[in-house]
């Protein structure tokens, strides 16, 4: 019986959800870098956007018909990979223009480039419904470059049992 | 033999723990929430409030016989749901105003509504004792709306063993 | 049989994985107290520094031939335990000297002492190679206190596995 589980003994983790609440440059970073690292060593990768995070897979349109604070979130949290700031030195921009000219410099991914390589790494997409009508989001402005599932929170829990959950 | 659990694999998630390291509101609303759900789903959830966290549990009153650091966290951490700031968009006040504002117009659950949902749930609420100490927070000040129970790190890992947990 | 782990049932946990990305006072503390209690407890602890918790484990020496942005890191993040902010209520400064100082007054662990107590604890260390890469900072300037490895994300995972991760 060769790769069978020996009895008693846990299996090793094959599922990892992380929770990505911020919409800060680093933080995205790191968690996309966890998640395609973890989607190569062969685990089942969930990552399900809430709050801060929803406005990442937002794409740069702007809807009509918005209330205030939507049309707000919406100027504050323009979407996308290229807005985000960083959560420390971020110094009016000068600090995300300097992270990313050294990373580029240096040869790693950018968060653009992480983002297909997740994709194609077959990491799953899932976005916090409620936090999407928090923020004044609906579906038609979400990124159609990225194939996502919208949810609450208990689908959440359905996916994460069994496995590693990590708030980033 | 319906319902058990086949031999060699994991059983199914059935404890969640909560660090609850931060006391801004968005982190505090994705806390509870995540709890909630969790519990709403079946989970056996611990919140464990620490550090800023533990400011959150505490009432109003205010204790005499304090050191100068002791009054001065009681003055610029306020205590229960109604001060605690945004991680991000704070804009003095003006931030948490229109999110709280957002929040009823959707007809989401506030912070305190969340808080009353997860007693009922049976989320069990412990407070890490030298957090305490250090915020010089005593058992007096704490909201007496919540039963909780004041704890050390050793018990945290106690009740976190075969389940996930989750800092915030 | 007394103590055997029965069939079917997964084991307690026994690993633990702090994902350390912040470089805050606060956080650091929250994360060494969190390895220190489970390592006395009888987990298997590792600390995989990242982004910027690299920069702790670095000596305050400083290397020439670094790029500019390097440069700027470098004096931005002067690495080690005595110049973290805190993530709330910093003020310049005076908020993390108070901290401090009402640590000392009430007998607690110093970020210091919970280092050598974590190294006491057999927890183990672990530096995210592009993180050091990205911050430019090299081998040789990571302290020499501390017994650590260097590697990558892939890594991680692998530590990781069978256990819970908790992000910092």
């Amino acid at each position: 019986m060769p790769q069978s589980v020996p009895q008693g003994q846990p299996a090793e983790v094959s599922k990892l959800t992380l929770v990505v609440f911020s919409g800060e440059l680093d933080r995205l970073l790191a968690a996309f870098t966890m998640a395609t690292g973890a989607a190569a060593c062969g685990l089942e990768v969930t990552m399900f956007f809430t709050f801060w995070g929803t406005s990442f897979l937002k794409t740069r349109s702007t809807a009509n018909r918005k209330s205030l604070v939507e049309k707000a979130f919406g100027v504050l949290l323009p979407g996308g990979t290229g807005g985000a700031p960083l959560s420390r030195l971020h110094m009016g921009g000068i600090g995300r223009w300097l992270m990313k000219r050294e990373m580029r410099r240096k040869g790693m991914a950018s968060l653009d480039e992480l983002v297909v390589l997740a994709r194609e790494c077959g990491v799953h997409f899932a976005v916090c419904d409620s936090s999407m009508s928090l923020m004044g989001i609906d579906r038609s402005q979400l990124s159609e470059d990225v194939a996502y599932e919208v949810c609450g929170v208990a689908h959440l829990w359905d996916r994460a049992a069994g496995g590693q959950t990590i708030f980033v």
